[in-house]
């Protein structure tokens, strides 16, 4: 099913917000699909996902029209052509320290002249009327991470390299490798300023800016400040999260306004 | 790993809350065993679940200890004995319309002399320290779906089957059935009427009351009342639910109550 | 992605040609519902496909938006109902040789009050807007099979159960049982006189003729006399038809009509 | 299944034409392993195909006795020895730029001393009587993808390199990089030029020359011209090429000569 | 590949010793098959396999050419026409206690008139030449498993009927179906009474006498009173027994005869 | 379930024999896990075991506690870190050449400061309480396999490396990089001295020696010098090796003193 672009919400100047797959499942991806989300990341970088269970996802996500997106393992070629190849709109690219790994990621997914991805949209071409290598390099998605010492110090020549769309900024990450512990939720005020460093940095050069999160909250306070790409909580998450909240209340005999309500499934 | 069966915690008194797997997925199924849910039911009756995946979900199910069932798509000797096979406490089989069928349930579920369940517990006795025949069938539970007007009328005769644990009233089947709507949210004075009278010969019968839901209200009511085991929302449900309150959130630019706090998985 | 319904069709009195799958693969699925076929079967009789893959299937076939059937392994409640559940718009059951076995087949793939199937269409309804029991019964294509001495003898009762909207003859299993060589390509008078026959009982008690074939002279034949329901060639049969043609140009050096022309992949 | 080799046939001077498998499925393999081809690629660059589908698919061609290649997502050593291992007789590597490219492939492939290929032949020794580092060697053949301008640029050092048995010519990328539209259909005399000087250094080095094609006529405009090694469409493209024309067929009410004919399947 | 049937071994009057596969690979499947046995069975009752794996392991097995037995969950045409389909040699039946029940298996292995097997051997007829519904029938093996007191019972009538290839006798089945303790290793002189009178009525009716066994003692004693089948142990005993010895070995720091010698695998 | 880690082991100076599992199948490794081994080591290297496979497979040694190593294909981020997200308790890393090679793999497997793995414990934090950065590094093992003339010569530096826990020899590759025929059972004195050298290094450096074994007495040999660390056989070596004894009993006529005593499966 053909839709809007991610890549023209964002030219449009929209704020997006995604769902996150850690669960390897066709049927589950496709449920992610069905909520309304504006894209959908498969997340076979930290899910539990390799590229089997990607490509099922990946399919199951074109019956809901989402845009799909995948968090690659590592910058490889063949994990970024891969995913491309089948049917995913673009990807986020884990720890991009430098620029030449920003136009190595780039270089994968995009077709000559911008890059050297191979020809094969397998997937990538079924939906998408006259699709052609300039069409394609137009509609794919790099989102870069910035989330290392090395990326954030070599931030300005990363958002310099042509192609890369978006930086997604893994808070963990950064935190971690600047000696904080890892959280999404960012408390330590040179945690707060990194981020921002980079979020002007996005500004400068034109490149959207993205970053995850583990809440409504930590939503609004990054969009406040113009972030434009968000994901709130993985499949796992928001599985594990009002299951709790269901337990909690049959536990302690009383509703918490946190736990779901309606849809129990059938019987 | 070994824990306190079903069976002992009914025998205990102990209400029991379940949750309830459509998704087919190992790592779902685990994610769901460690909530801290009572039991876990693997439903490959509506669920998308067929065989390969439940034995891989109930072998994840074994890494949490949470006692496992499976609804079995059909009352048949080959789904209820393969699901006991890989490892399943218990199974819930639908449609059980008379004591015919009850019998037939219990016939697969429990070894003779009480049955004639074939001799290989290839992954139920892993973990069961002197697994025989005898106490597999004290540990096995049965749990009977009472949801048509057959399995009404012949209520007495079905609870009278020795071996059937429990009931596990379906409420949408039960309703359509009787010329209702489907639904798990139970307003019409005839549905209530029904699952009060099945309710009323399981106490008479000593067999452990159990009823589907769809959220904590429902448990509430139905337990007031004396049932004993409930499922409240599937994994797809849940899942499904707290993302749809994200994307509220998002959508509306301000919190939900109802959103889950926290979680946001790993960047 | 909804579309015109396998019913909705032939309300319309249009013919209609389905692809079959007998190869175990979603993205093969896929591939067969962009063809442009009204239907595309999911052979989980004698096609290699299991529950697991027929739901993947089912899900890559939703992606097209091309009605899909599968085809049962046998006339059992849980095939028909899990198969329903997962997404298909209908069902071909092989060998219904009595009107019981045509209420048992209807009776499984229709909620009451006309049959008894249970609650639970977890894939069913996603892009069905309204989805009920009635909706659902409306839509919902029950093909029985006659195939057998014992289907043609109780053809009129066969066809006089509410609920059957099409026949689909096997004419291989039809010449088995009926002491012939199993064929599609049928020479024999009394193969022929047979087939007839069962369209006759068709057109008298309106039901909808289908037939499976080899190739489009057959289809051609069936479709003059009133037939609307054609399948032409598996997955499997249409690759490996199309690559011996290709490598017999290769091995005489010319080139064949009947090879394929263009559409090499990639590389 | 042992037979005739690859690299024999080539030492025989015999044109091969192979399979190209882009479906995920060991069936499908088998399929194409039985109809014939000299040789079947598993396309795990392009195809929708991870490493557990691919090793099925390399057992699933075994019981055909067709020898396997795999072309990799990447030249990379994980990839090259996992296919070998799984007993792939052979790799296709994509974008071979360099002499270094192109010993690293080698280096993959081949045990010592002529490369650093690790000694694990899980499947691979199974139909090899006397399996050893040498007699592996000289039955492994590494076919060197040339598709990109730099490897143009660098073809007479590329072939220098000592176990390149084969080029393996992908004239959509070719083209592609040299600023042309990508394609299977030479008819640009600068794309045709660069497939022969190709062609030429692989003679002067004595390299086997393969292509990937379109049609027949293709493979023999090439094979006029010394190239030994030809695929001429996919699995994906034959099924999909004679399901097209069996629709046109029907849809027209009239037979066409290039929809196959016979072998319908089973009902 | 094409070797000698089972069918054949048999008429040839030979002892025939079984590989039987309870873990769900295709992989570990081949391995089995290229060990040396007779036969390999499936074992789709109490192994932990379902459809899809059990299709990929008849898939490994031909490889091998060692002829493929399935036990199939139950006695259902659904289990006994797939596993012929997907190219097993024959099919053991469990809990066959009448006559009824042999009849109703042989009538789901045998194509007419013998039975009413389908049509539609997918795999089943690939490597055999001149693949028909005679051939088939005279070459597919119907082992009924006579196991409980019924089935004991009804011997007589059970073995009179035609198309009934072998017995194979359950002894744990047998023992607790009895009131005894489910073993193989026969020491109760009722248990032991019983099995010799089921070889008894084999022998009388000309039907192939087969048994479970844990070990070669087992093998032997039942050998030397005219069985001519045997399952000796599975993949997972084997390789269970294998580690264990290997452990302790290791634990007490001496070696044990019974431990392997040779064959580590790779590093 | 957790328990005393690998590490821990080491720490109090135990000798640890290892399972190896080369068979993809959740089920298999089960069986692996639950023999007593101190570790358990899924080959993703020489196995036939690809990401999803390796999964299920972590996940289900994790009902048994029995710590979880991964053979990496290949000395890559993305394979070490999917390895350890997922739940193994560390990783064997082959063919590390250099004090890079070493750098790299700690680098990935150790996060900051120490390293720079990346954030995101699917499931290696499920049963760690407490689980940290700091915790986790201190847990998790890396062994460098030394198996080249390169790692020979380089041995000093590697060791040198913090981080490096282990080195796991595999004498097949040292071997045939050493221009000697690949084995196990180490009989050229070269080849001796060569293992001898390493060890040597390991003690020097306060590293853990491991090798690869083929029997007890080639355990035996290398404990005895002070190597801590061994693997004996696969899962697919014990199967087969126990499979062939049973097979030479039944052919011969007599038993052998390797053949496996009791554990038939279920009949």
């Amino acid at each position: 099913m053909t839709g809007t672009t991610l890549r023209e919400l964002w030219d449009r100047g929209e704020d997006t917000l995604g769902g996150w797959c850690v669960i390897p499942s066709g049927f589950g991806a496709e449920m992610m699909g069905r909520c309304g989300f504006d894209w959908v990341c498969v997340d076979t970088q930290h899910g539990l996902i390799g590229y089997d269970q990607m490509a099922a996802m990946l399919q199951a996500l074109s019956v809901t029209g989402t845009p799909a997106l995948v968090r690659v393992p590592w910058n490889g070629p063949d994990h970024i052509m891969k995913a491309l190849d089948a049917g995913a709109q673009g990807v986020i690219v884990p720890m991009v320290n430098t620029a030449e790994d920003a136009r190595r990621a780039v270089g994968a997914a995009k077709y000559p002249p911008l890059g050297t991805r191979s020809w094969g949209p397998i997937r990538a071409s079924l939906d998408v009327p006259g699709y052609s290598a300039e069409l394609a390099n137009g509609r794919t998605v790099v989102a870069a991470m910035i989330e290392t010492p090395d990326g954030v110090r070599n931030l300005d020549e990363i958002l310099s390299v042509p192609g890369v769309d978006a930086v997604y900024i893994g808070p963990s990450d950064l935190a971690l490798g600047h000696g904080m512990t890892p959280t999404l939720n960012v408390t330590e005020p040179e945690h707060e300023r990194l981020i921002k460093a980079i979020l002007d940095g996005c500004k400068k050069h034109g490149v959207v800016a993205g970053i995850h999160c583990d809440r409504y909250e930590t939503v609004r306070r990054w969009r406040d400040l113009g972030f434009q790409m968000f994901a709130m909580a993985s499949d796992a998450a928001l599985m594990r999260g009002a299951a709790t909240a269901a337990i909690q209340e049959f536990r302690q005999g009383r509703p918490q306004r946190t736990a779901p309500q309606g849809g129990g499934g059938y019987a």
